[in-house]
């Protein structure tokens, strides 16, 4: 739905909607022919498909598979083509690094370099998250003229880099050469508003291989994805409505923060997350909830341990349904087959359950019933304005 | 299809094609889990949906609820987004005022305000539509400079103005606060085109209430949704075709009327729009019959009366059937569940039967069986160009 026709129609009501995201949730049949959802143990899922309807999303079209970015946000009903988030703010936001207005990101590798300045390993050996730290704190004592520097590390080689200042900009070109063999690249602006940014970069560059020259490893470091803090859509503006992301990730908050919902403690597991939600149930009407382990143990591979975590989900449910959500969504933010140990583009399996829902045939949640499924299958966009109108937020288009 | 494409393809050819909208067709389960398609006598229908093929309708997209005007801008194959008929205009097409070139339209509410002009009835009390028809022949009497002043009842408070003149503009305010409590506003000009329309409603506004002041209860009036014809593409020339719309409501047959259809007299039922039918069948290509009962009950809540008129369409469905149609078309503009008491977003099911339909496994015509319909769930607007590809109306794109 456009955000011009969101704005017009969305109106307020005393309904509560649950988006509950299980990352990566479609999968692929193993060698049985079972995919990871037909396995799990799903009582209360197939219960709530029995007496709801099932549909499948596509998150940016056929065929493409997308990262956590766009695969989010086009679950907030925001298109992920439009909305494009760069690579430094998602590395900062999964750092629970909140972006300002003058803050210019990037994402940075430690990799080694030898005696002429050629890269020999892009990753450093994938270094020790530790010793990341300790060379982060180290680089953040850079100084440069009328800026500030942050550096922080996230996990092994990889760290995330800010500038803060007036008038940066994200048109400068990044270091990495993108293969072994080549020195590190200087940086060059892509416009003269940049001339002073790739200035500043070209300077803390510089000093940081100063700084680490010495070292046998992880002695120069790489830079890519210049960003600014994204401009996006936010919901409670949009749906006239107040929104609450409960998670355990900091990244999957900070892209809900990044489309204005407020964060609430999800704690580290489900059982707290849906505490979380309880303590909450008054303060807002729409509740996002990220569940991490699917995708994890997809990409991982792990086939037993996707279908426990989707088990896993299942038995904590109860705990969701007494709350008694108007709108209850089901559904993942893209497909993670375990069988292909990795992110893949086919769509994924949704289950929406509550009021004014037009039952569909289907008597369990999986990605078979899924494709027969009364909602049909749907941009990813399309999620929200369709558990929306369900709980009464739309109001009707013309006389 | 896009509107140029069709100018392109479409060819005239010897086939009827009969569209019947049954308003507020698609419903939901009652407490049994049986929606009012489910629970009708749909003998007729359902031989047809074994025969021809099912599927559904989206007037306008995910999630979005339609008002009469855009349920049937679609069916008749025009974005409703694009071709927006104002409230105005949709007023008074709603009660046979075919609006000319130099008209601008209001819909009225009469309106109660106290001693110091505050309103405190928006609608009068709903007072009755023969108070509203003495009201409006006496405001008929207003006189504005080089303008002529149309005023007609519609029902209970409700009246259309239309001003009739040279260089009038739809871009004035609205003269209603939308709550009461505050006085009825003067209208002002959105531009300087518009300053003239401006002063020409505020005096009509000046010299109506001085006409009615004096009353206890609809002493004061109220306008908005101004505007002029609209002006959409003309289904004879897009198609290269005649079309005729045969209903029962004036506001369906105003609707089919700005899209180039003309109208037959359908008469006050289903067996006079049928006879009417057959009297003109070799007059037009294309029969467009509007069927009000499914709506009216649905909006009541009245499930078992919904029924009922489905099951009265069937019983008098060998009548149209007996014109032998080449092509029928069997669908809603929207869904109005009973069980909502009120439209909704739901898909609307459809059916397509006669010459070269790729038959599917559906054995009768429910919302269900219309999911997994061989035609799909289709955008509403996409319903005419596939009912003239089975016609033979569509010529071949490309070589």
């Amino acid at each position: 739905m456009d955000l011009q026709l969101i704005r017009r129609l969305s109106i307020p009501a005393d309904s509560k909607v649950v988006l509950c995201v299980l990352d990566g949730l479609g999968g692929l049949a193993n060698y049985k022919g079972r995919t990871e959802l037909d396995e799990a143990s799903t009582r209360h899922l197939d219960r709530l498909a029995e007496n709801g309807a099932l549909g499948q999303t596509q998150p940016a079209g056929v065929g493409v598979t997308v990262g956590s970015g766009p695969g989010h946000t086009a679950l907030f009903g925001l298109d992920p083509f439009e909305f494009e988030i760069g690579r430094g703010a998602l590395e900062a936001t999964g750092i629970d690094f909140e972006l300002g207005p003058n803050d210019l990101a990037a994402r940075g590798n430690l990799c080694t370099v030898d005696g002429d300045g050629n890269i020999t390993d892009r990753r450093a050996g994938r270094v020790a998250t530790e010793i990341t730290e300790e060379i982060a704190t180290l680089l953040s004592s850079i100084e440069l003229p009328d800026a500030e520097v942050f550096v922080e590390a996230v996990r092994e080689h990889r760290f995330v880099l800010v500038i803060r200042g007036e008038g940066l900009s994200p048109e400068v070109s990044e270091t990495d050469p993108q293969e072994e063999g080549l020195p590190p690249l200087l940086v060059t602006a892509k416009e003269p508003a940049a001339d002073r940014t790739a200035d500043l970069v070209n300077s803390f560059v510089e000093q940081a291989r100063a700084l680490i020259a010495a070292r046998d490893q992880a002695n120069h470091l790489l830079l890519r994805g210049w960003s600014v803090r994204p401009s996006l859509p936010q919901l409670p503006e949009l749906w006239k409505l107040r929104a609450a992301a409960c998670t355990v990730y900091p990244m999957y908050r900070g892209l809900a923060q990044l489309v204005g919902m407020d964060a609430i403690d999800g704690g580290d597991s489900l059982e707290t997350q849906f505490d979380a939600l309880k303590r909450h149930w008054d303060d807002y009407d729409f509740f996002f909830v990220h569940f991490k382990a699917t995708d994890a143990a997809g990409e991982d591979g792990d086939f037993a341990r996707k279908v426990q975590a989707i088990s896993d989900f299942d038995r904590q449910l109860p705990q969701l349904m007494e709350l008694e959500p108007d709108v209850l969504v089901v559904t993942g933010d893209r497909s993670t087959p375990a069988m292909m140990a990795a992110h893949s583009w086919h769509p994924v399996p949704m289950l929406i359950s509550g009021t004014n829902v037009r039952t569909d045939s289907a008597r369990s949640f999986t990605e078979l019933e899924c494709v027969t499924g009364g909602l049909g299958t749907i941009p990813a966009t399309e999620l929200l304005p369709l558990a929306f109108a369900h709980a009464g937020r739309l109001a009707k288009y013309g006389a």
